[in-house]
């Protein structure tokens, strides 16, 4: 790939910015620059040098781009895409267009007109932490970044983004839409309704339970954090995948407090040891690349576990 | 507090390791000796440097103790301390006794013949490694250490129990049983059945979404690979407090899952906007960064003894 083409960023937060910066962590030769409602974050960008420079008009901001890359949360999304091609439509550019939104579904219907260069993306990465001042350039190291084209889709435009994901650090997959979005409806979306229940539960506790919680009460309600306007979108715009996923937990839940209830020790012990096995086998995945301050961070919860067998 | 008893740890492991490790850390002068059902166990921790000294022979290997700490699974704990209360009314010793069992109503009930000087404590600190070999010695620090003595139990006992867990880098708390046992449900048994229903959840999906995790999928399922046997005896040990808050979880998911399938955008923001605050709220005691010196200096201790007031 050619690394001197000019990116253009629509909307500069932790995602879009971490990717400029892991760009230019990489050499990147071509300029990084960014389009954003909101100048503050433009200019934090700026002073922090994720980006080379920013333009508030977004007809200007977009002109020379080769490529254009769309960093908001999913509703803002949807609408960037269609100014975004409309504009394409009207003129003779034909940048490469990508975005990084978590359900492909609702983003690829909204990919009107249709545009073959328009290569639908999701990083598997991020942080309960927005904006771009929490950019950090290894975000993407060891991550997988997902691309979803669809048969009509420029290969060439394909491999182009393949390259630029590799370049900021992820291993790069492609699948089907609706696989991803029920994929990560299951892998993600799921996961972060589960850390809000849970925190919503223990704060309506008059026991004040989170007053008690140890790491794993730290990790399990972590991503309750994260920003509720891009889980509101995400909610709202997977939905279906979503509420699936839900009910599987919600049955799997009541499962196994009926196994509990019924005392069933033996169920509770295969149980507990298939998952230990499962989560085993999926450490490598889950933990790509991790450095030793993240594994002291990491290594702690609050079970009080000790040497079994006394008995 | 004196700091040169004799300490013989009954089962060694994660957590009997750490406190083990953190008392020597402290300058501990006393022995720290083990009795354990397995030898390899007990080896390893010698040769760790975590004890001075282990024997196979549980009479022989608690007959010079100034303290027992009970470090064993919920059942395995029940069984250890029935033997060590049977030992003692049969002997002329009085030592002090503690044990570091998640839930305390269901071993409290088991500690017979009543002892005055059996102090029930629970540690909030652990990690989903298990065995002497993942112990460490700054494992409590800043963590909660819960104690749950009763009316009959001897202050002397408890002051010294809160001292140790001071000494290991702890803040010491105390609570009533039934407090304990509801909260903990709520701030670290909830939390690790949904690990297990989640994890279970993924790998019965046939797109393996396990396969396309990030940072917040290996965050919610880390805990899903604690100790099989130690996770059981927790559901079934403190059942009835555990079931309730999966029931109080499964309603939260519900309503959750109405609002996304009703479309309540403002819902939706409104309700992850406060569960970010909640979050946030809570990131002290979720995150201790305490220095060690802070751990064992005057803080620690005023609220000790205030708390110790109220026991």
């Amino acid at each position: 790939m050619v690394d001197t083409q000019n990116i253009v960023f629509l909307g500069l937060g932790l995602i879009s910015g971490s990717l400029a910066m892991a760009l230019r962590r990489s050499g990147w030769q071509g300029e990084l620059s960014a389009w954003g409602p909101r100048e503050p974050s433009l200019e934090q960008g700026l002073n922090l040098g994720v980006i080379d420079r920013y333009d508030l008009d977004f007809d200007r901001a977009i002109e020379n781009a080769d490529v254009l890359v769309i960093g908001a949360p999913p509703m803002a999304t949807g609408e960037l895409l269609g100014r975004v091609l409309g504009w394409i439509q009207r003129s003779d550019e034909q940048p490469i267009v990508t975005d990084l939104a978590s359900m492909k579904g609702w983003v690829v219907e909204r990919a009107l007109p249709r545009y073959a260069r328009f290569v639908p993306g999701h990083p598997i990465a991020g942080s309960e932490n927005s904006g771009v001042t929490a950019a950090r350039p290894d975000l993407f190291d060891g991550r997988e970044a997902i691309l979803t084209p669809e048969d009509s889709t420029d290969p060439e435009a394909v491999a182009w983004v393949t390259a630029m994901w590799q370049r900021a650090g992820s291993r790069v997959t492609t699948m089907s839409v609706a696989d991803h979005d029920a994929a990560l409806a299951a892998s993600s979306h799921l996961p972060h309704m589960l850390a809000y229940a849970l925190t919503k539960v223990l704060a309506d506790d008059p026991l004040q339970p989170m007053h008690h919680g140890g790491g794993a009460l730290r990790d399990m309600t972590r991503i309750a954090a994260s920003d509720p306007v891009m889980w509101r979108d995400v909610a709202l715009t997977n939905r279906s995948a979503l509420i699936a996923a839900m009910q599987s937990v919600e049955q799997e839940l009541a499962r196994l407090r009926e196994l509990i209830a019924a005392q069933d020790s033996a169920a509770l012990e295969d149980y507990f040891a298939l998952c230990r096995s499962i989560r085993r086998g999926h450490d490598a995945v889950l933990n790509p690349m991790v450095e030793p301050d993240e594994v002291s961070a990491k290594g702690v919860s609050d079970q009080t576990l000790e040497e079994q067998g006394s008995s």
